[in-house]
Parts: structure tokens; sequence; C-alpha cells
């Protein structure tokens, strides 16, 4: 196996951080065939013991990547997407835990993705690429995890699909999980969410520069991308939270372009105007491709694939297990959360259920810092 | 004013079945200037009495027209979009009551929207059309209402923007309006549901087939309009009601194209199909400019402007009032619903309310035929 490691050191606040990239060779994928030659950017914090029992894996959500933490910034909740959980004496100690966040296959953030020259053309993967799995997101982390020395996790934990990724890892590598915590996530979308993400890819795939995946980077469907994001914003908050935040207010002082750039009819909601930003800002910042890959593996993780049934995948956990949900997640139902908890605990595993009580819909696990610190405390009782 | 009116009659199993339409001068709107001339077209059913007071305005949603019940079909709950509920004996009666049912203001089924010809230059207004309102909406029906004789109203009854329209006629209207009945509507809508207004416009905004609306009749932005749709049909139903019916089912036997024709992603889920073909459908029939109008007329609704306040408002209203919510409605609350019957009642109306227990989402009071019978029963004890 042909192993390229690329890596850069920063020692700051006492937290040793690196920033790398592995590749490796092909690995076969869940829907079939083999892929590779696969490169994993991650990042990590701390230092690994002897024991080489230290090490956390946090797993990241959709348009998210390997940076949750930010060493330079560490109190900056904008810094990182987890920042304020990660770092000494924190939840996620980087004292005592080695910790590693990799951009996910598929990704656009360093990691192989659509967007990554294929090596056989010497062009991009577009829609070449194939589809990829969160359990083929979880192998190859465990490539990474093995060239890092790591043969063991003391925890993974992730949020969204990041916390589809910690349940796939307690249940296809049971004897290398420790612990896990899967917030925000469930066995299986529910129909529902599965819709929600249709539409987001539909109005991808309808923007004429799409161009049936190959664009050139810089110039693709960046209307659809910013109007699958407004969509998508919706999901990831709630009622209560909108009208918390914006109500029926109209007081915003700058409107900003809507991404179609089409006058507005009557007036400008400041609502719309924040969905109008969230999608310019997701544009400048991902791929359409990588977007239209990762939601769609996001709608077709069941983590009973493979098994003769839930029951017998979830059997295989091993891990002591905490399931965080959110009262408000339009998403993942906190109904949904708390039953694969007590499902697994009715199997004999040894599973709790903590609610965040929150108005922040699915975000709140990227909000909630103090609620989400309070529930990860749980995991020193564990 | 120039009046016009054309007129079809049909006498069928004992209902008297009326379809026209009446063209008259320039109405003022709501968010100024004069516009006109309006036509609207309208379909009723039975008699006008005597003392011409028992008449029944019903008010259609989003998409709706004025075929609201269909007497050669009174049977067929897809033949009319409350065919269930009107007709000898029913809830609506036709043996007693003289039931209207006009397409609003802005719409494509015959009434002057944005597809008719602007007369100024002989072409479709597209988007020339002005902004219009729920409350330019109720001024046309009241000038059409006394083309028919009508000046007082037994009843206004509708579901979710017709609903809009038949709060707005309690409290513009009150001495014309006897008993109103307002399902699945309140004061205003929540950010939420302008933020998936939102989107929807900016789906149809983005396909480059709508030309800035100025599109020929049948090669509009069928993509646009068809994801708009598909959005739309979601947040019409509920969670719960697409786990009953599609779940994760991949069973459906023809998958139907996508509205952007791409190709699944893995595999094709039945919630899709369904979204899919629900799009086509709407496409077919409706005009994509009409939708951006009327579902921004909804966003803009808020019963309390041009009112001090929203207590000056709600203390207009005269009438009998019903309000209805259903459990599981997204769009509409429920609990915003009874909070809106409970505000009308503290200021000392005549106001009650009813849940229907439903799994089916803001849909549900075109599809409980039988707790929508049973809650319009309370309208005998009004």
């Amino acid at each position: 196996m042909a192993i390229q490691l690329e890596c850069g050191l920063a020692m700051r606040q006492t937290t040793l951080h690196a920033v790398g990239s592995v590749t490796f060779d092909p690995l076969p994928l869940q829907l079939g065939g083999d892929f590779g030659p696969i490169t994993l950017a991650y990042e990590t914090w701390g230092t690994r013991n002897a024991e080489a029992d230290n090490a956390i894996l946090i797993t990241h959500a959709l348009t998210g990547n390997a940076h949750a933490h930010d060493v330079e910034h560490p109190d900056d909740p904008k810094a990182a997407w987890w920042n304020l959980l990660i770092g000494p004496g924190r939840p996620i100690d980087t004292t005592r835990y080695f910790v590693i966040c990799s951009n996910i296959l598929g990704g656009c953030y360093g990691s192989t993705g659509p967007s990554s020259l294929d090596p056989c053309t010497g062009k991009p993967y577009c829609m070449r690429f194939p589809v990829v799995t969160i359990r083929d997101m979880v192998r190859a982390q465990r490539v990474l995890l093995e060239h890092l020395g790591v043969n063991r996790l003391a925890l993974v934990v992730g949020g969204s699909i990041g916390g589809q990724q910690a349940l796939e890892w307690a249940v296809t590598y049971p004897e290398m999980v420790q612990k896990v915590v899967v917030v925000a996530a469930t066995a299986a979308l529910t129909a529902q969410a599965v819709a929600f993400s249709t539409v987001q890819r539909q109005a991808i795939m309808a923007d004429p520069a799409w161009r049936g995946g190959d664009y050139e980077l810089g110039q693709g469907p960046n209307t659809g991308l910013a109007i699958a994001r407004m969509l998508a914003m919706i999901t990831y908050q709630s009622e209560e939270a909108m009208e918390l935040r914006y109500a029926r207010n109209t007081n915003r002082c700058t409107p900003i372009p809507a991404p179609t750039q089409a006058a507005d009819l009557g007036k400008r909601f400041d609502v719309e105007n924040y969905l109008y930003y969230q999608g310019t800002l997701l544009v400048r910042r991902f791929d359409a491709n990588s977007y239209l890959y990762i939601s769609r593996a996001m709608d077709l993780y069941d983590v009973s694939e493979g098994y003769p049934s839930l029951d017998d995948a979830l059997c295989r956990i091993r891990s002591k297990a905490l399931f965080i949900g959110i009262r408000s997640d339009l998403l993942f139902p906190a109904a949904h959360v708390r039953w694969l908890a007590e499902r697994v605990r009715s199997l004999g595993g040894d599973a709790s259920y903590v609610e965040l009580d929150s108005p922040h819909g699915h975000d709140a696990f990227l909000k909630e810092w103090k609620q989400m610190a309070n529930a990860l405390s749980v995991l020193k009782e564990l």
C-alpha cells in the first residue's frame, strides 16, 4: 500500500496541533467496486500516549471540515466548528487525549471528493465520482487512524452526519471503540428529511451552471447551491428559533442580493436577508458536487444495511454509548434519537440518552456550548 | 363602472350550478395605486333566496380555483378540492345555501393575474403585475358579490391562504359576515413559513426559462416551479404523514423523471418519486408568475396591517367565528390558530376553536373529510 504523509506541526497555548494528509490505496466501497487512491486531510490536537489508547475521533457534519478546534483563537466560537468543546480542560481535553478530526471522503477540504483530480484522466471526477456512503467514510477514517498509530479509540463523537459516522464506527468496528457519542443523529433519516435533501439537490442540478457536474471551479452552480443552503438552514433551525430571531421583522439595514438577483416582491423580511446571506457564505466555501454526494450519503445511511435486522446491527455495539437529542430538531427528531438509545439498551448495550433543551433546532449541537459540555460530561461517568 | 357578466348554468342532481366571470373597473390596491380592469372567474351552487341572506363564500388556497365542488362527480374527492363538504345535505348544504367560490385576484384560472393581458400593452402583465395582497383579493371578491346581488354572507369559509381571506373578510367587512370559519390559518405567517416560501420563489426565479417573468405560456420555468412545488408539498404534510406513507421504501415500480432529469444517486426513494410526480402535476396546471404573486401575498398578510394593533383589528370582528387548527400543521401551527381564537374571544368576540387530530399536516383540511364535516357541524350551533 502506497502511503504519503504530509504534516505540519504547531505548538501553541499548550496544545500540540498538527495538520496533515494521508493518501492510501483503493478501498472497496459499500455499493460495489474499489475506489482510490484516497487522500484524507486531517488535524490533530494533543499527543498520542505510549499505549495509544487515548485517541478521540471527531466526525464532522455535511459542510464541515477537519478544523474542529482553533489553537490560535480557542475562545472564538466562529474560528472552528466545535472550538469551545475542545482544548485544555474542556470536555474534549487535549491535555489528556489525542484528538483527531479528518475531512470526510467526498468532501472538498483536502480529502478526496468530486473536485479532486481523477489520476486516470487528470481531470476532476465531478459526477464520475462514485456514490459513497457513511460506511465508506468510516472505512477510510480507519485507514487514517492506522497511519496515525491508533488501533483503539477512547471515544468517537460527532453530530448530524457526524453522528451517523460515530454510530457506524460503533457498529462496524465495535472492538475499536471504547465510547461513542451520537449527537442529533439516528439509525436512518426520516422520509421528510430525505425529501428536504432531495429538493436541495434538485435546486443545485437545476442550475445551468452545474453542467451535469462538469463546471470549472468557481464557476459552478452558485445560485442553485445558495438556494439549497437556504433550505438546509431552515431545516437546521426551528419554527421557534426563527420566531425568536426574526419573527416578521423588516429592520435589517443593508439588504443583500438574493441568489437569483431578483427584486423583492413588496418588502424584504429579515429572515429572507438572513437566508440569502447564508446561501452566499456557503457558495464561497463549498463545492456543489461535494454537497450532492455528501447529502446523498446522509439520505442513504441506514445502520442496519448489510445486517439481517436493525437489532442485529445495534447488537454489535460494545462501546459505552451516549445519544444526545435536541428538543426542537426537525431533521433528527429527539424522539427518534431517544428511541435509538433505548433500543440499544434493550438489546443489552450500555446506552444513555440526554436531551438538549434548546429552541435552536438541529444546529443546537453547534451553538449550545454549555448544554453540550454538560451532556459530554456524562462521558466521565460512563 | 363597466360590468361584463358571462354565465353558464347547469342543473344536475338537484344542485343548480353556475360558472361565470365578471369584469369590473379598477380598484385601489392596499400597497398603493389603482389596478384594473379586474376579472374574477367564479362558480356558484344552489340558489340565492329572496332575502339574499343565504350566501356562503368559499375561499381557496394557493393553487386552488373556483371549482370547489363538482356536481357531476359529487362523491369523487379528486373531482374538486372541497367536493365532499359541499352538496345537498352536506356541511355546506347547496339545498339551503347559495354557495360561491371565485378564483382569486392574481390567479391563473380565469381571474386577472400575471398571465392576463394588460389592456394597455396587449401583452401579459408578467412581473409588471402589481403586488397584490389578501386584502385586495377580498375587496375584489366583494365587488363580485355585489354583482351577484349578495350584500350579506351567511358564512365565509376557507383554509390556508383561503383561511387568511376568510379572516380578512370578518375584519374588513364585519357588517357583512354572519359567520366565519378560518381553517389552518393565522393572523400572519411565521418566519419559518415565510422562509419556506422564499426558497420556493427563488427556485422558480433561478430557472433561466423564467426570463424575468417574460416567458411564453407553456415555456415557463417548469423545472423551477416543480422544485418549488416539491418543497411546498413537504410543508403541506408532516414528518409523521410522510413516515406513514413512504418511510424509506423504494418499492415504486415506475420511477418518473426528476424535474432536472438528473440521474438518481444510488437509488430512488418512494418519497422522491412522489415529490417529482407532484412537481410535474403542478407544472401542467399552474402559472409560475401566479405562484410568485400568490405565495407572496400569503407571506405579506398580517391582519393587523393598517390598524393600531392586532387587537384593534380583531376587535372589529362581529361574526360568529370558528377557528380550525390541525395538530400536525407545519405551516400554520395549531397552537397559533388556537391562540388567535382565544384572542378574539378575550376581546369579546364569539369565537370557538376545534382541532383536527390528523397526522396529515396542513393538507388535512383537504383530506380529513369526516373531521372537517364534524368541525363544520359546530356551525349549526354557532
